[in-house]
């Protein structure tokens, strides 16, 4: 908040598409893994140079780096160490979801130390990440009560911005409402858990249906809302106004492909035109 | 179904509970995260020497590893490897799930290749996967192609043996049923898109409500089950036998701490006991 942006930077590289200076500088000849690994890890540094200052936070696609194996691993923590550097915050994107001990491994892994007989093993580093429902509560709070202690957030997925949100998240419960609006209530339990007017305990909440984020803010009042969909996913930063009133807890927008790809539409330079794009983003999002 | 086994090893190491022979052998004086990731590995192939004749498959679950980091992710192709070098097919436990592009790149993690400009990068080559159907079926499509192109498998969550599971999958929906009887008919559709009597499309079904196993069979009579909770969380292979007739799809049963932990309950030697308990397992289960 104190960058004056709401903008979360998305990287979610694929290696056939990564911008061309990063390609071709500083790759070796070792392993195809470990030079793919090498090129995302010079890429995703560079669109962090580029637009991070137009920007809060990066968010890692987590499954974009676990495809290139143990180098993509090494990549991911380069970059987040790139971006702490750069004073940008940290927020996997894993939507991860198991139970207990699992649970507890991957609060380790994201946001924690792992106990080994050779000392403990520090995660990721992560800032906050970002978690499935569909396992339960209990699944839930074993990943919020690791964020809590690392003074980390967590994201729960409430109502995504693809198409098959319809067929689950929003099926029409019994009880009454939405599958959504009861996972959002759900979440909502768990951010009255801590003091003060703004929860760390937020909610991943699709930017392309607008009228969902209105009735989102009513059920979850002291939640950060992720918004993805911006962009590419066509979702517009103008119509998710009203839910953020003076006042009210905020929300960050994420975006990905529209300012990593805006030079493919603007025929600048890659980085010029992500600078551009995520400057544009953040005048936009400010009212948020 | 060759080796006459129904079992599934589950290996969800923790660094701090290794059999001692892991810890004291070939761990060398590199960092923690090494050092603990060496002895994971050690560790996971003995379990698999001792327990693995007695199983058709191991199930790692990724958290455990990801929490070493890139060393942890080394040792998840090592023990991979190790099971497939014993004859065991290997079902990694993820539970991912995740809008199109990256569910794609959680396939090619963990079934498939990724394109790079410095040659293609295979992933995991795991002979299934687990998946999480929270948002819907275009995100588990994805998942389903990528394993079909592998000749893979997925086991979708559908009713897990956690408490919590009572919080979103057990919710009533206005239409009828449980949420899990609307994502078992979803796993139904996908599956029915197979040839043959068996689908590549199971289900994670909790073995700890042995009366939703008979109801599931029901929903997705073409689909191998994947059935946790036995022994540590209480469920018994007993109990599963009547979802389970000559003639209908079978089912696996995962089996973790019950087998690698037996030893603390026995008092003899760490790959014995294992050996013993998943031999008493395999036949228990063989009627399923």
């Amino acid at each position: 908040v104190a960058r004056e942006s709401q903008i979360v930077l998305g990287l979610d590289p694929d290696p056939a598409r990564l911008w061309p200076e990063a390609v071709d500088g500083g790759t070796g000849h070792g392993p195809a893994a470990e030079r793919a690994a090498a090129a995302v890890t010079a890429h995703c540094r560079a669109v962090i140079d580029a637009a991070g200052p137009a920007c809060v936070a990066v968010k890692p696609q987590l499954a974009c780096f676990e495809r290139l194996g143990a180098p993509g691993w090494v990549a991911l923590a380069a970059v987040a160490g790139h971006a702490r550097d750069a004073g940008l915050l940290v927020l996997a994107d894993g939507k991860r979801g198991d139970i207990d001990v699992s649970a507890a491994a991957y609060g380790q892994a994201l946001v924690g130390s792992t106990p080994t007989p050779f000392g403990a093993v520090a995660g990721l580093g992560a800032d906050a990440f970002t978690a499935n429902p569909y396992m339960g509560i209990d699944t839930l709070t074993v990943l919020t009560d690791a964020a809590r202690r690392a003074a980390a957030g967590v994201f729960v997925l409430v109502r995504t911005s693809n198409p098959g949100a319809a067929d689950v998240e929003d099926l029409a419960l019994e009880s009454g409402g939405r599958l959504w609006e009861r996972v959002a209530a759900i979440v909502n339990d768990l951010a009255t858990a801590d003091e003060g007017p703004l929860s760390d305990i937020g909610a991943v909440v699709g930017a392309t249906a607008p009228e969902h984020v209105a009735r989102m803010r009513e059920l979850m009042p002291r939640s950060t809302f992720l918004l993805p969909g911006i962009g590419a996913q066509g979702g517009r930063v103008e119509d998710l106004a009203p839910a953020f009133a003076p006042g009210r807890a905020g929300g960050l927008v994420t975006a990905s492909r529209s300012i990593v790809l805006a030079h493919e539409a603007s025929g600048s330079s890659p980085a010029g035109a992500a600078r551009a794009e995520a400057e544009r983003l953040r005048a936009a999002a400010w009212a948020l």
